[in-house]
């Protein structure tokens, strides 16, 4: 698949790719929910609609960042999984978080566990044990 | 400013705010390249369009990420400055940039400078450095 880049820099072209509201969340999705079914995807809190989900997913396994496979024991249903390279956006979508914890907590007070903001004290604990626990997960 | 979030999730609210193709991009043109005026934005070579700009700006500003100021000796001309919140998106956009330097680089070998590739090297004194000096330009 032939990509169209805005310019040369690293961090737009990064950004061609995912920069929208459903990439990332889709990756997040995968790596710390475990989600691998475009029915986990379709019932996950941020309701993503079935037509934008297919688009996202496609877009997702031409750049390579998914690949889509089948269970032995089930050739039904599509089996979504983040490659090597999806799974190094572990750094950025921890980074993001931390963001977020930081400096949307008076928004969202009630819904922000305290449990979750220590988590993001040792970010680069937190991303070994993100990449570890997704293999470990999905060879299963 | 009351946002609408989509769920809890501290990573899909941060995406609610920025989860698109020009909000850290025009971060990182402030932060990197120390963009600061509607013209210097206008100019950049990720070519963005005057009302896109515009409304990208002010939402920005509404979300605390920007300020709009003017210089002393010439009150027509906006200054926009990154706040402290605007600044610490710099970690997740340096580990934007690192994914682009790793996996885009065959699709634009041309354009990758050997230099920025080591520079990623040492991500923690990247986003030190990055911020410190945009600390003293914008103070010029």
């Amino acid at each position: 698949m032939k990509l169209k880049f805005r310019c040369d820099c690293p961090i737009t072209s990064s950004l061609d790719i995912f920069g929208d509201k459903w990439m990332l969340v889709l990756v997040k999705l995968m790596l710390i929910n475990h989600k691998r079914t475009f029915k986990d995807f379709i019932e996950s809190e941020e309701g993503i609609a079935t037509n934008i989900l297919s688009s996202k997913l496609k877009f997702l396994e031409e750049t390579e960042i998914i690949t889509k496979t089948k269970l032995p024991d089930n050739k039904k249903t599509n089996i979504y999984k983040l490659t090597d390279k999806g799974l190094d956006l572990a750094s950025a979508i921890v980074e993001i978080g931390s963001w977020g914890l930081k400096y949307l907590a008076d928004e969202k007070k009630d819904s922000l566990k305290e449990g979750d903001i220590n988590l993001f004290d040792d970010k680069e604990n937190l991303i070994n044990t993100l990449k570890h626990k997704y293999k470990v997960e999905m060879a299963m």
